[in-house]
């Protein structure tokens, strides 16, 4: 476990050691650049930084610190939203950003092997040429970092038909909280053994650092369409969106945005979305043309069909990504009506949908609070953005109960108290939500297996870190049988 | 871990009086029943049955068997191929067959509940009159249990486009090798914490055993078209297959037979395949009907271009289920041409195919060894049949090394000793050829997370069990840093 005893200048000697001098970063002033992620409200200033360039130096940095006794954390381009990368103060931040090789694009096995610091959408590049791309797409892909997008299990707006993170890695290359490196996966689907790749992929930090991941790429679509619809409101839209999933019809993505959520748009890069409108829904279509041509017209008819007001249809690709520029820049642009913000992030079954939208809605009337609804709407992953002025006295702490019972209400609906930002620092006191005791400790069982010292991103993701020396399924004193009253059994 | 010592009769005891004496088997003669599952090569009796008909019963039989120190096999239809679900002759087998409730099919979030017992078709049956079907689809899905799928992982001929087990389980209720009962996953997409799903999938009873399992629906097709095309040899019908994949069509199955395969069908149930051809392809293609027409004219066109002989198209479901009826048939039919055989299964990238198919072949006739060639040819599952005749005096031995440089064939090519017939019993010595020492060692401390004591499904999967008190990372004497030559840098 982390320390105050741990002796940062021997750390730091034994890192300079291992990975060179220049790989080190141990001066206050160049470490603040690194205390915090995209989650700006938790900040702690690292011990030391260091910066691998390869596997090997960094298994040698997580040795060093195993021997040491000190924590580390990984950072990819630290875009992350649940403050996954918010360094440990007596710890090593292991910044991946020089780890940035696209080793291999392999388009007659549909491969890329990258090195993690590779940014998302330079996957993309390399393959476009021989006509594959990299199906998961952040809003920050421009940005973020394939080893960030193992960590969380990053989704994206066409994820509602490509999958996430973990349906687009076949094979890691992982430093083991011990230092050693080793290979989950390939390159050929199913493997034998244990599913660990998948296991990995979203463990956010906990179970070792990703050093080189292979990906699945996906073939270019030959056609895409893409159209914008304006409805009175999410209901109607909501309506819209169960109307085109029950065709049977799957999008590549079904976006929506409400009332506050256009304005903001709108404000900051003037998208041009029909004024007035109190939701739009961005629905896109790829796939071979003559089944985008059939499927499209019926996606329009069906808009029309639950109260469309007005359709746009993209007529080349400047119109079209003008169309998602408005959708992709809406966190941010929140910024230009409101001081503050949370961006929340949850899950909801599709079909409530319409449900949990009037409930934010109350919740927001009442606590006055104003919630603007920026989401997947196709797999019902929420992103409710909570808008506040913390000059204002006590807004600070009604948006954050107003962001809270949001996820209740996801929760109750049946969702998750997270889509695609990740559990993290921030959530990891809503897990109880989600998950009983057993649950958490069947988890924290494999965490103790990867990681017995708790050295690798400690305090994350679980609520009440488990000591790792406690004999499994013994952890409650009594024996299970006698717990469930079957002590007569035995 | 097992013991000769353990008191069969004080164990059976308190399963009947943890379940009733009626779910409980001790009779030896019923107990031979349950001596082998479809790899009749191995043959255990187990010590006891016991047929749970509920969770709470299940979690009740494991916590005896914890109790006795008595290890556990669980055991669906037993149509398992790898030996998954031989018995312990000092255990207690748990069969789910009576756990066969369909608890919820609900079309309007895409999921289906059952009990592990229940037969893969009936998920399918359940489902149809609402517009949807179970897509994963073994050979043996008529009879082969949910709980077993989930076990092995299984896939089937339409997992080229659907994705195996794991691509359509989101949650399960699990007892785990303590006798706990924990949730892992869920209805929604991409729960938070590990994915411990995933690593369940496929784990081969070994972490635990599932008692009600949550599946995804896939809604029917609009349009299905079957095509079956001659060739003169394998080198054809692969370079069709390739042709198809690299035209960006995605059939929901592409099946390979060769001339031998074909014989032996033809021998069985008379499908009508054509006479003197030396391999046959089945390709599928489903989806919305403009999709499937313009992409089955191509698909028709790329065989026509690669040599096909004869091109025929069901015209209707009679015949398609004719085409389908010889592939499905295959494995037993080979029966008719040989009075012994061994099933492989391995896989390797679909751009190896034409290369290890002329090595099997070369193989066979090295060793005077025939082998018929049945195979998912989409994603590079193999399935060779190696016959012989046991009576024939060193017949089975030379089988059996044939069998085994396949598998070799496979990994060197890039591929796994197995696709989707898990590695149970059979496959545990040639796990060392696809995984390092510290890959495996990964793998076992997930293992001896879940089952410190060893009783899950002993002896399956890994070559050598790991002894779970070891420390772990320290299990090679030395400090992995010095081993890697970094002992200065501490």
């Amino acid at each position: 476990m982390s320390t105050a005893t741990t002796d940062i200048d021997a750390l730091a000697a034994s890192l300079r050691a291992a990975i060179g001098a220049e790989r080190v970063i141990s001066d206050r002033q160049e470490l603040r650049t690194y205390e915090c992620d995209g989650l700006a409200q938790y900040k702690v200033v690292p011990a030391l930084v260091a910066l691998p360039e390869d596997a090997t130096q960094c298994a040698a940095v997580v040795r060093a610190c195993v021997a040491a006794g000190a924590p580390f954390v990984a950072r990819g381009s630290g875009t992350g939203l649940s403050g996954g990368a918010l360094p440990h103060a007596d710890g090593v931040l292991i910044v991946t950003s020089r780890m940035r090789d696209i080793i291999e694009v392999s388009p007659a096995d549909e491969r890329a092997v990258v090195q993690p610091g590779v940014i998302n959408l330079a996957v993309s590049r390399a393959a476009t040429p021989h006509g594959y791309y990299y199906a998961p797409d952040p809003s920050s892909q421009q940005i973020c970092s394939i080893g960030g997008n193992v960590a969380e299990n990053s989704g994206g707006a066409h994820c509602l038909k490509y999958g996430f993170t973990t349906n687009h890695v076949t094979g890691l290359e992982v430093v083991t909280p011990d230092g050693d490196l080793v290979r989950l996966g390939g390159r050929a689907p199913d493997p034998p053994g244990y599913d660990l790749l998948g296991a990995f992929v979203g463990s956010e930090g906990t179970l070792g650092i990703a050093t080189e991941v292979t990906v699945r790429l996906v073939r270019l679509p030959e056609s895409v369409r893409t159209l914008l619809a304006a409805f009175a409101g999410t209901d109607a839209a909501g309506a819209a969106t169960s109307a085109i999933i029950a065709a049977g019809v799957v999008p590549a993505a079904v976006e929506m945005m409400d009332a506050l959520a256009i304005e903001a748009a709108e404000a900051a890069v003037h998208c041009g979305y029909p004024p007035g409108a109190g939701a739009v829904l961005i629905v896109e279509l790829d796939g071979p043309e003559p089944e985008v041509a059939a499927q499209f017209a019926e996606v329009e008819r069906l808009c029309r069909d639950n109260g469309a007001t007005e359709i746009r249809i993209a007529a080349d690709d400047a119109e079209r990504a003008l169309f998602w520029k408005g959708r992709k820049s809406a966190f941010a642009a929140v910024g230009r009506i409101s001081p503050d913000y949370i961006v929340q992030d949850g899950v909801i079954p599709r079909t409530a949908l319409p449900e949990v939208l009037r409930r934010i809605a109350e919740l927001s009337a009442e606590r006055g609070i104003r919630v603007a609804n920026v989401f997947h709407a196709g797999d019902g992953n929420l992103h409710p953005l909570v808008l506040f002025d913390a000059a204002v006295d006590g807004e600070t702490e009604r948006a954050e109960e107003v962001s809270g019972a949001i996820l209740e209400l996801c929760v109750a609906a049946g969702g998750s108290i997270t889509g695609e930002h990740g559990v993290g620092m921030d959530k990891a006191k809503h897990m109880p939500r989600m998950f009983t005791d057993d649950d958490l400790d069947t988890m924290q069982l494999v965490r103790c297996a990867f990681d017995p010292r708790s050295l690798a991103n400690p305090g994350k993701v679980f609520p009440t870190p488990r000591l790792c020396g406690e004999a499994p399924g013994r952890r409650r004193g009594a024996h299970p049988a006698q717990e469930a009253g079957l002590a007569e059994v035995f």
